[in-house]
This record gives C-alpha cells, structure tokens and sequence, in this order.
C-alpha cells in the first residue's frame, strides 16, 4: 500500500496559506550547502556567526562538538530552556553517520543551526501573541509545515504525552515543541531508511529495530 | 531468515548453571493463572497480600488503578526508588489491552506483580554482596535468563544509555535494571506482535510504528 494523504510521512506541499516571508525575521536561515568534501571544515559561505559560536563551544579544538559543548553552543547562542533530553535528540539525529562517537562536526553543526533557526521560525509565526506557548492543532499546523503529515492517532498520542496525565488541553512551549519535533522527525527518518520505496510499509531485522530505538529512549536528563 | 542463536528475541533455555531455587526467597511469586472470566476481579487463589495493595491503592473504588495509584501500590509494597518513568513503563506493558485509558485492572495487577517479583528474585541472585548494584556482565545473563538473548550492538548500547555519556562500568541499581528490562520486553513483544512467524524481520505500517514506540519516549519524570 502506498501512502495516502491521511497518513503520509513524507513531505507535503506547503499550503499556499504560510506565508514563506514569515520566517525572514529570524537570521542564519539555511543560505549554503556543504559539498561532500568539505566535510570537516565550514564552507566559506557560511555565517560567520555559526563558526564563531562552534569554535567557542570547542573547548579543545577537537574539531568536534560533543554533548556537553553543543548545550553551551546553543546557550550562548541565544537558545535558552532547551532540555538535556533535547539535546541528546538532537545530537542523535544530528550526528556524524557511522561515527560511533556522539558528536557532530562542522557540517552537522550548520545542519544543525539551520534546522533550529527554521523551527523557531515556524514556532513563532503561530506564536502571535508571543506566549511562548502553541496548541495541539498548532502543532499539527507546525508539522505539516515542516513536512511531515501525520496520522491523527499519532498527533494525539505525541500531544498526550505532555499532558502529564490529565487530559487537559496542552500548550507547548518552544522546548516542548522542539522535542516533539525531534521525536517526530528522528523516527519517520529512520523508519523512511528502512522503506526505500515509500510503500508505508517498512521491513525491518530485529536488531535494527532495537538499535533504531533505544537512543530516544535516553534515560537521563 | 529465521532467528539465529545469536540474536533471537525469543525465550531460550534456561542454562543447567541457573539455579531455580534461588527465586524461592522472594514472596508472592507466580503461582496462580487467570482464566478469561476472571477479568475484573481477583481469583480466589490469588495471594492477600496482592489483593490487599491493590484495594489500599484504588482510592475511588473504581477496580482500576491509575499511574498515581500504582506509584502508591508499589511504595506501600516495599518497591522504594522505583522512578516515575520506570512506572509509566510498566503502567504502558501491563495496561489492559485495547483500553483507551491507561489503567490496570486486577488481572493486570496480578500480572505486573509477578514480573515485579521475579525481576527482584533474579537481581538479588546477582547481587550476592546486596551491594544493590548490577553490572554490564551480570545484566546480560540476567536478561538471558528472563527469556532475552540480546544481539551484542543492542546491549552494548542499552548499558551505554545508563554512563551518561561517560564510557565508564555501569553498575545498575534495581530501578535501572527494572528499566532496561521494561525497555528490551516492551520492544521486543511490540516488534514480536509484527513478526507472527518469528522469522527475525517484522513487517510494520508506519502508524504502528509511530504508535508502538512514542509511548516509551514518554517525557516526564
């Protein structure tokens, strides 16, 4: 079976009601991409801005950025109230694939930024009273945005855990929604690996299946 | 490809060196079964000492207990340092099939309290120094012994999720292995539940997939 519409995880149309302008208010949007031969340094078209706060972060010149040192590069960057359980999201989405370090290099890191800088974008054109907070159906909104249409009985399951249980309506803050976000794409990412074909259906050895898993499960925060 | 020894997620036998009288300490193990009918209330052979925390617990007479509930079950059961996501776990593996709610009736109750007891008899037969502490080596053949033969890249990584990013030798406390082995049976009875003729591949809609997996991604703590 294909994918309908209903439940697609893949990459919608944008509606022609978002207005693209919307996020030019937010600096260092996605403006470069990488070659695959300038992976360990920044292209020079990269802004300024993103080198400046990857080298300060790299506290031994490693090259590298690891947990500890991404949660300082987003901090002095502007992105205060993300949790530890995020980070750990992001740097398990983010990381160098086939590295079995957790750590991202210089492309991961502009990967990285340009995702973030997109989804605060996206989180603040819903946020017009500057609440900080979004709604379910926001949140719904948000992710059909970001590309990935999902499945009624999934969106309410994601929304009901951060509910904490009582079935109340749920406002997200950016950090929540973040999470989410990160929860959302990381699976449909890996579950896409495993479904070539875009059937909807995916085939998957049991170890892979663990392996693909148990890092959202990270336990600490 | 059928399961070959070296990963199956498939109960094998218990080895000749295990010795079964070591669960013999523990009260309350596993002794009597439910038929269908029974759901809804206790068999009359089921242990007082169950159906008393049970009716301690269920505050509103509602022949249900509720996370909350269950966190207090446990406590007044002697179950101490038993973390909330530890909770929401069991509460997720022992709910009542198909309910909507996340509760456990008495069958359920029953069902979780035998788990509970086994997994204390076999962490207590590794903790012969009552240090309360397990490690890398010992949880392996603990999960051996529960039925789980774990391929090495998926325990090497579980135990990773528990240094917190360190690298060092973990050494488990009863939480923490009630954790990992909350983790490994809920996602190997999900992927068994795809995969009927035990062939090592499972065969998954991504709506299931999303919706067996985000529940163990459960946020608060």
């Amino acid at each position: 079976m294909a994918y309908s519409n209903a439940y697609a995880p893949s990459a919608p149309e944008l509606p022609e009601s978002f207005d693209q302008q919307q996020q030019h208010h937010y600096p260092y949007q996605p403006t470069q991409h990488f070659s695959s031969s300038s992976s360990g340094m920044f292209s020079s078209e990269t802004h300024p801005e993103i080198v400046r706060s990857f080298e300060s972060a790299d506290r031994y010149r490693s090259g590298f950025l690891e947990e500890s040192e991404l949660r300082q590069a987003l901090l002095c960057s502007g992105y205060e109230g993300i949790s530890n359980r995020t980070i750990r999201f992001l740097m398990f989405i983010y990381k160098i694939p086939g590295d079995s370090l957790l750590r991202l290099g210089p492309k991961e890191y502009v990967e990285l930024w340009n995702c973030l800088a997109q989804w605060r974008a996206i989180f603040d054109s819903y946020d017009r009273d500057r609440s900080g907070k979004m709604n379910s159906t926001e949140l719904r909104d948000a992710f059909y945005h970001l590309g990935y249409m999902l499945p009624t009985s999934v969106h309410q399951l994601i929304v009901s855990q951060f509910d904490n249980g009582t079935g109340k309506t749920v406002e997200l803050s950016f950090d929540s929604f973040l999470e989410c976000g990160m929860i959302v794409k990381g699976l449909t990412e890996k579950f896409k690996e495993n479904d070539p074909g875009y059937t909807g259906y995916a085939t998957i050895p049991y170890d892979v299946f663990m392996l693909m898993i148990v890092p959202f499960i990270a336990s600490y925060d």
